[in-house]
């Protein structure tokens, strides 16, 4: 997890002394499961409310593709990304939505979400 | 009763210092109507904040597909679902979200919810 | 209005203890314009917390119906509609929303709610 | 039947030197079911290329309600509208596409084209 | 300005005692720019509470009509079919929503509110 | 099988001269996976041009739903639909298109068609 | 009508030994119902395959609005654009498809054809 | 930047007594990103309610068509627009969703509000 | 190649007698970029009319995961992708339509085809 | 225009005993009105039949980027672009479609096509 994590890189916000909000929509997420070894498929919705550091997106990209290869499950995944991701830019609020493709023929979204202060 | 209650099967929740939501949504939903013995077809989304168990994502679908044979109104269906997935996994909140096809040209929704504490 | 009443029946809500949500949509609703006599067509939605009892399904069908070669207002039919179903089920909360197809370029919604207590 | 036809009327084609196309969607189409009593919903469709003479509208919406009230079958009420139509404007081509609203789980289209010459 | 509030007609609520909605959405109106002559596409979306009167649907699309020629501004024929709404039928609470068609790449709405009391 | 035959059921078709489609599409189908016991789920979209004989659309309703607990593949699913109802009516020409739902992250459709003459 | 025509505007075709085809959709077009004076709304498109002249766009557009205030039929305004579209700039294939808004529950779509050789 | 804001233009808001709210939807913009020089594409959507001037509507395009070749981040993109038209306008409220595409497989939205009080 | 190939499995095709088509439509494609190393992800859609073996579902399903980890072109993938396939069950007729996400603002589609006699 | 064409790269077809087809869709287009030097906005789809060479796909966006700042018409546009692939890969057969935004509400396709032999 520290190698994870050690691939988000930041970059300063210029506007701190508003609340804004920012999103990024990464359709193209794939792990594995860890029970079966199968591929699982994901959009993850990043939403934050940065304070001092914004997430760079090209890192963003390259953290989510770290999983690539992983067995996780739904429930760890989602709130893994966003401890990591809290981590690295500290963000006033933040919040993580993981819609998984259906398996069995059922479709799951995870939410987890995170306030700053 | 029973015996469909010990066929869900639940797994230790890794993150239960945070409430976070979690979303099973199985267009599949199959049982007869007890009337008629006609087929019903619906979609049932589970929506939920775990406590200290998760729902296990295979258990959940043979649950749901034990009702395949069984004759149950609409009504008693959706609350049922839920006091099992209740007693269950003792969640924070859930709800249960039923959405019925057309039947004599008139679809139907029934809403359930369940507060933890 | 007394014999369009007498159509609807209900049946003992085996969950009174827990409020919960029904809807019921019907998009094949049909009557008369009472200046023309021309059709219209409108879908009729359903919503409503149930108290001792519920409507049945068919008899609501059959209710809708019976409206089929009446001449009446938009929103004198949307108003009518609540009334005898918070007569025949007496429920906690209920709404009716009516959404008419388009007539001389505008297309028309009327939307009544009735509070139980 | 003489009565329904009697209902249309056309008007002169300005331009029969050309073949060109004229097609006019009826979504509210509404009759009865000969066997239950119960009513059918359809869209219908009527697509023709004139001869000498025209389907004026106002005449083809007041045919297409004096089925309102009356018991017939899908297949039987897609030809016969074609015949209708046909006696009544003498086409080049002409075609019915009738689409009727799910009935036990099943939605029907019905179609019958006439060539004219 | 006069005149066009004359087209407008209303008819008396029957359900004075219960705070209902109507909504009357016109995708067909048209006006003119005043800066360049060339014509202007909105759809309008009138939705209010009645008090005692409600607004005849046919006049209202005849009020609509009667901009077919006119010169106005997307912020001032919002407010003024808003004010003109309101003297014909004093409502509890009235919303007007315009939505005009691209210019320049840009598509426009403009939404104001009326509380009646 | 010949059991499943009796279920279905023809009526005359009244317009023997002319050659016209009849379209009936089934979204509510389930089957068994005959590996898995696991439940299937299809579409069955049926289209044929009529001889003597249509297919009664009540008794085509309960001859899919004769299927709802047997196991049978997607391949022989289809073309065996196809046989049976070839054999009920004798069609002019009829296509079976049978569009199943996702297992293992892939959809499959099944395409049979027959030729009468 | 030679006033209307005199509106439109061509430019030289830069590719005469190519046939291609351009195609362009008016979404805003509107007249008025010759029996009613009531507005007529649809959506012309102009596909065509040039041979020396190419039509202008902007005359395009004012030709289009000058027919804001003409009383004319569904029948004859396609035919008529048609034709003057032809005279302007003698295409090798040109289509007129207009499809107009709901009128008393039907819509409407007149298509017609040109062949340049 | 004092160039970019003396391209917008206001105009008097006539309603000042009322507040109420205008949506300009800009699909068609376009700027560079700084890192790579390739162009960036977003929809911006400016919504406000307008104290005593309200934006005038193509001064707002020739306004968005100066970043054109300009090299900017998302992030400062949004809250720079944010600044430059509330200094134009100094609304009551304000607020800018700046909606980028599809870049490295991850879409971003930026959202940015003013309260004018 | 060869090792790819000894995934696929196959079938006895029943109904050799009769042309018939299969498609299996895989969303959940992933490979790599051979120059950037980039994940790539893709919608696989299989069609054909088998001979003598159809394609076993769960097979195809790995054979297409084989990929996750090779750096491949899309007109590479495509064609082999058939060659595969066709090799394993020699279709009367095989089609492959490779879809594949935005890459720096364009998406790709290749399509092959294979007839078999 | 030879500056553009050097813009474009190419790479050997593996597959050339193969007819198959590549589909490029490129939604962020843009150039300028050579009348008015206001941006266009196009989405630019390219389908062709390789024989030797394939376009490359970054040399392609690169290509489409140098039109920006251009000021062309949309016929000249797309036969140009047309003729640029068609003299960098001489295809077997090769199609450029250019869907432009809406300009003074209507919006514009042009369909270029080539055939190789």
């Amino acid at each position: 997890m520290p190698d994870k994590r050690s691939i988000l890189e930041t970059f300063e916000n210029n506007y701190p002394e508003r609340d804004y909000a920012i999103t990024h929509t990464a359709p193209e997420f794939t792990s594995l499961c860890p029970k079966t070894g199968q591929p699982d498929f994901a959009e993850i919705v990043l939403e934050y409310v940065p304070d001092r550091r914004c997430v760079e997106l090209k890192s963003l990209k390259l953290y989510y593709q770290s999983y690539r290869n992983d067995g996780i499950f739904y429930e760890s995944l989602t709130n893994q990304i966003l401890d990591d991701l809290v981590a690295a830019c500290e963000p006033r609020w933040m919040k993580i939505t993981a819609r998984f493709n259906v398996r069995g023929g059922v479709s799951s979204t995870v939410v987890a979400e995170h306030n700053g202060s």
